[in-house]
Parts: C-alpha cells; sequence; structure tokens
C-alpha cells in the first residue's frame, strides 16, 4: 500500500484513491458492463436500460468517461444528428477485472444477505 | 448481463447492482485494502491512516461493512474498552478482486491522466 510522508494512505496521487474516485461511482461501472455487451450504444438506449439514473447524471458520467478515454464518441452529422458511444480499447481493458467484482458479487450475496439479517437481528435484541 | 422483464439492466435484486451499491462507494473499498494490510486496526487507527474520511462516514462504512459479514469487530472490554477490527474469511475473498482493479489503476493512470489533459484542451479550442 503506497503512504504518503505522513504515513496517511493513498491522499492525492496516490494510484488506488485515483481509481475509486474514478470508479468508485456505480454509473461508470455500469455504463462500462453496459458497454461491453451491447458495443455500440446511443444516449437514449443507455439511459433507457439502466433505468434509474437521471439524464444529468448519465451525462455526467459519460463525459468523464470520454475525457479519461475510456468511451469514444462519436457523432453523425445526419438528421437528426446520431451520437454513439464505444469503450475504448482501454475502457475494454478494464471489464475483465469488474467481471471479476461482479462475480464476487454473484457467489457471495447469499452469504451476504443472510450476514445482514443475523446483524439487524441481534441489534434488534440489543 | 441479468436485465428484468421490463429489459432494464441490473434493477433491485440484480447481483452487480448490490455490489455496486455497496463497494461503489469507494470508503469500504479502502478499509478493505487497509485491513487487508495491516491485519487488526481500532477505529482511531483507521481514521488517521485514512486521513480524509469523517468520524460519521467511517462509523457508517465499518458499521455496514460489519453487517454484511466482511468485517469483525472485536470489543475488549477493558479500562479503557478497546475496539477492534480484522476483515472476516468473506472480506478477505474479495481483496485479490480489489486488487487486480488498483493494479489496473497503477498501470494505466498516466495514460487516463493524458486522455484527461488532451480532452481538456479540445474543449478549451471549442
Amino acid at each position: 500500500m503506497i503512504r504518503n510522508s505522513e504515513g496517511k494512505m493513498c491522499v492525492g496521487d496516490c494510484p488506488i484513491r485515483q481509481v475509486l474516485d474514478r470508479f468508485g461511482d456505480k454509473w461508470s461501472i455500469l455504463v462500462i458492463e453496459l458497454l461491453s455487451h451491447e458495443g455500440k450504444l446511443r444516449f437514449s438506449e443507455i439511459a433507457q436500460t439502466i433505468g434509474d439514473i437521471s439524464q444529468k447524471m448519465l451525462t455526467v458520467t459519460l463525459r468523464s468517461l470520454e475525457s479519461d478515454g475510456l468511451v469514444i464518441r462519436q457523432f453523425f452529422p445526419e438528421i437528426p444528428p446520431r451520437v454513439e458511444y464505444t469503450l475504448s480499447e482501454l475502457g475494454r481493458s478494464l471489464v475483465p477485472h469488474i467481471q471479476q467484482l461482479t462475480s464476487w458479487g454473484q457467489e457471495n450475496m447469499e452469504a451476504i444477505k443472510e450476514n445482514r439479517r443475523r446483524f439487524e437481528a441481534k441489534q434488534v435484541k440489543g
């Protein structure tokens, strides 16, 4: 683990913090996961598929992903104009790691739910 | 990818959403990463090492990690009382996946920063 001179973990320029500030936001991960399955999507298709993301939040998310070079935004000057989003090579290189995290979740979600039930029961009892 | 009956991705009980609702929060990931390195820590040690987390946020984070069964909270009725946190076996099983994500970040952070610089320069130019 990387620490700064004061012994504090991961402040500022530390890689884990930078990754988490970027991907410790569930919308980015969902958009990457979605594009990895669907290949190419328009803004409205992403919004509809995710369902509970606001237009503003999706705009911000896609803009940061584009700025990081993970997502490519293509503009087609047709009538009406069309904009499509795809993963870049860099974006695709992140997909296996996200999928590993998701698989871990699928494998362990039942255990986690059971733990939560027990924890809550214990709290109620005092 | 899992969809519900309306074709929407990952709503409600869908594993990826549950994982992200839980770990798409950077503090949980940082606490797990920290405990995986340090083994056993007191509340104040975690707070000091992370540096920029509020007491309230750390309390909430540790409580959810305990509720999920990822972190074990041990209370020692000494004077003054002592509380220590460690990873459970389930918590430890998540560590390699987090580390993969972090390694990806370390390998690609320079490319991402360069992409951001280019994106911003393009925006300024119009």
